[in-house]
């Protein structure tokens, strides 16, 4: 096999987190919702309008606003003081001024594959806040290129590493999400290489390819250098 | 001087009507709160919301419709009733849904400027609506590069026209925006073709750079291949 070359970083919740906030904004809106609407249920019917507004808002913190101000109207039969509503609307701007949190020993794992490799970085969400995280970051002259794209498909992993790589087949695409990650960069024809983090969005959900060739898994990402080594060697 | 290779050109009011579904939308949320407040001035308070908004939302329809969201609640004490902030987020998925009206001309002129150079299309917006309009265009193929980006600034465009021309000097930018399309690419160096639009945006208005030897102007984009040729004589 000719050797790898290129490695793709998700970013949410793979070099930084994301999900933790929002959830912690979720909670702020179930207590928001406390004095009109029981606590029971209502993530759910959150999650629900989000998948529903999917097609229509993509991924990212705009559309999360949106949706909770549709289900906080929805849940409480109209009856939520707009009042309530500007408080979303604050929480959206909250999480967009959020400390960025990076994930441990990300910086030196970077540093040390981008020795070797050209690493890039492959993310969906809102375009200004995937681009304002990363300058926030400090991460972001590492990256030979950075993608933010409205989905990860097969076809996205194809585009990219043929742009910015050699092709997919001597590609890897590292990340906490089977479903945007993994899976679609397998079946792009390079390495998927799944780093769980505890919180994972509900929508983001998929079986692993446990019986993939090109599958691994590691716990850490400090783990990274020696997975790639092996899977050269 | 050697000559040019690359044109850009701007998608919302140069390759189709946009501003006009603003506009509509905008009449119909005066319309929304016509029995809560005058409509007199209600314009210029969404317009001062959205610029305050900017640097969170960055440009596009999600951020309108948070925009329209707070400015109702704001200019009504928080009267509105939440049915009409519900409506307005209909408004928003109307907006995502409506048909996409190309100009006059563009298809031909482009087919004709694709013939001698390579065509980029470089838009600002909400990353999805963006690629879903130009997949609804038809006119996706016709481009050697799409590039969405949150902001049009002189290092956006040295960045596009080194990756996918020969720099700016031998690019050229077309577009609606002075200040978006025109100023910034002959900032960069290359060419600022502005082709003014009945409709822009009041954020986009800045003075014409009526003295840069390397700005032009045209009525309308079929004019474009003679004006390529006579700046190559």
């Amino acid at each position: 096999m000719r050797g790898l070359t290129t490695i793709g970083f998700d970013a949410d919740d793979t070099l930084w987190h994301s999900e933790r906030v929002f959830r912690l904004t979720e909670e702020r809106f179930a207590a928001l919702l406390a004095d009109y609407v029981d606590s029971e249920g209502l993530s759910q019917r959150l999650l629900e309008t989000e998948r529903r507004n999917l097609d229509f808002y993509g991924f990212g913190r705009k559309g999360f606003v949106l949706s909770m101000i549709e289900t906080a109207i929805d849940v409480t039969d109209g009856k939520v003081p707009t009042s309530v509503l500007k408080d979303l609307i604050d929480l959206g701007r909250d999480m967009a001024a959020h400390p960025i949190e990076i994930l441990p020993n990300v910086r030196e794992t970077l540093h040390e594959v981008a020795e070797r490799y050209r690493i890039l970085l492959i993310t969906k969400g809102d375009l200004l806040d995937q681009e304002q995280k990363l300058a926030r970051s400090g991460l972001g002259e590492l990256f030979q290129a950075v993608e933010i794209v409205s989905d990860k498909s097969p076809a996205t992993y194809q585009r990219i590493f043929a742009r910015h790589g050699d092709g997919p087949e001597r590609s890897v695409m590292v990340g906490n999400s089977l479903k945007s990650d993994v899976v679609p960069a397998i079946e792009a024809g390079g390495w998927g290489i799944f780093i769980p983090h505890p919180l994972t969005w509900a929508l983001e959900h998929v079986e692993a390819p446990m019986h993939a060739p090109r599958f691994r898994q590691i716990e850490r990402i400090g783990e990274l250098p020696a997975l790639l080594a092996s899977i050269e060697s």
